[in-house]
């Protein structure tokens, strides 16, 4: 099996679950070498402003990397250009899947990459994802094999894209590994994490929390 | 609403998602002040050597948190006495719970706060924890508010923990809330996250890696 090279980006605001999960799930598989990337090698902080990950190299460092994962953020309109987008848009063309969780894809889209394409991200932000050219659609991971593009809905459902691209990548026994490492056996004891099921009140809350704060 | 100080522990080796998930979920709850804890601040290494997550504190500078959230890792058993142990031990007099995530409920074992305590760890760390003197049970969740003590199955098993703890602490409107803005809505598209689901052979080989790296 030929290693191959994993890009977990790290950018101002990021959300940790966002990157955590994907790295979680593709670290625990035989020949993935992890590298964390940003701007420049060094601590980043995240949205909440309490917590930092670091960075082990630059984006210059990082030029053909075999799987990228861009995470969300609060703030992501903050980085629709600049250094994580122009990043994106030069590695992808010999990327094997290049990928983002809730608001990355506002990324990937800024970076050119969804442009008529179905895609998911947080549902307080499809509507956004729609405006910037991709067909948003409530979806927890939309693969697109033909374009080597997957995207995740919000913070948490990067974990099940990833075993999903485990699946295509190294096969279902090592994407059972691989979910089996992390128990991921998932029981949370009420059921509100989307918008169908979520009660109104609550959506229309967060909405307008969050909906000021992409 | 009084502010609780949630403290997130870190320790050489600690796995991120461990940590992260709970740290995600209370994090999005309001008057919850997070601090990163380790023996001094600074990064500290994952267990895939690959990342590290930032310290803000020394555990000599968060003397009374409210919650005290201790992660699994690889080598847990390397930090059965030291400093994370002789923390925890100290501060959890007056806590408001003390939890554990994976291979962490082992080092509140070695704290002796799960003595005769029905607790869970990650599936293929149960075992020890019994021989260390706690009740051990393949639940995913064991919350014990008599005794202030959570414990959680392996890594991803704290984002359900802390959904429980948000119930508890704030109640159900709150967690319903935290559990929409982090989207976890979960759909994974295997069906292998418990040792009772994955094939025989998976959890054979797995329960041989792990079981030497605890």
């Amino acid at each position: 099996m030929l290693p191959m090279q994993v890009a977990c980006v790290l950018y101002d605001e990021f959300t940790m679950l966002d990157i955590v999960g994907p790295f979680q799930v593709l670290s625990s598989v035989a020949d993935m070498e992890i590298v964390w990337v940003a701007e420049a090698p060094g601590p980043v902080s995240d949205h909440t402003r309490t917590g930092s990950l670091t960075a082990s190299a630059a984006f210059d460092d990082v030029p053909e990397p075999d799987i990228v994962v861009v995470p969300g953020g609060l703030g992501t309109t903050k980085h629709l250009d600049g250094p994580v987008v122009d990043w994106v848009r030069a590695v992808h063309p010999t990327t094997t899947w290049t990928t983002s969780v809730c608001t990355g894809s506002l990324l990937l889209a800024a970076a050119g990459l969804l442009d008529g394409l179905a895609a998911t991200c947080h549902w307080a932000a499809l509507d956004v994802l729609g405006e910037m050219g991709a067909e948003p659609t409530l979806q927890r991971v939309v693969l697109r094999p033909g374009d080597r593009i997957a995207t995740a809905a919000g913070v948490s459902a990067g974990i099940d894209m990833a075993l999903e691209l485990v699946v295509e990548l190294r096969g279902r026994a090592a994407a059972e590994a691989a979910q089996l490492a992390i128990e991921y056996d998932p029981q949370p004891i009420i059921d509100a994490g989307s918008p169908l099921k979520a009660p109104p009140e609550t959506v229309e809350l967060l909405r307008s929390l969050l909906g000021s704060a992409i």
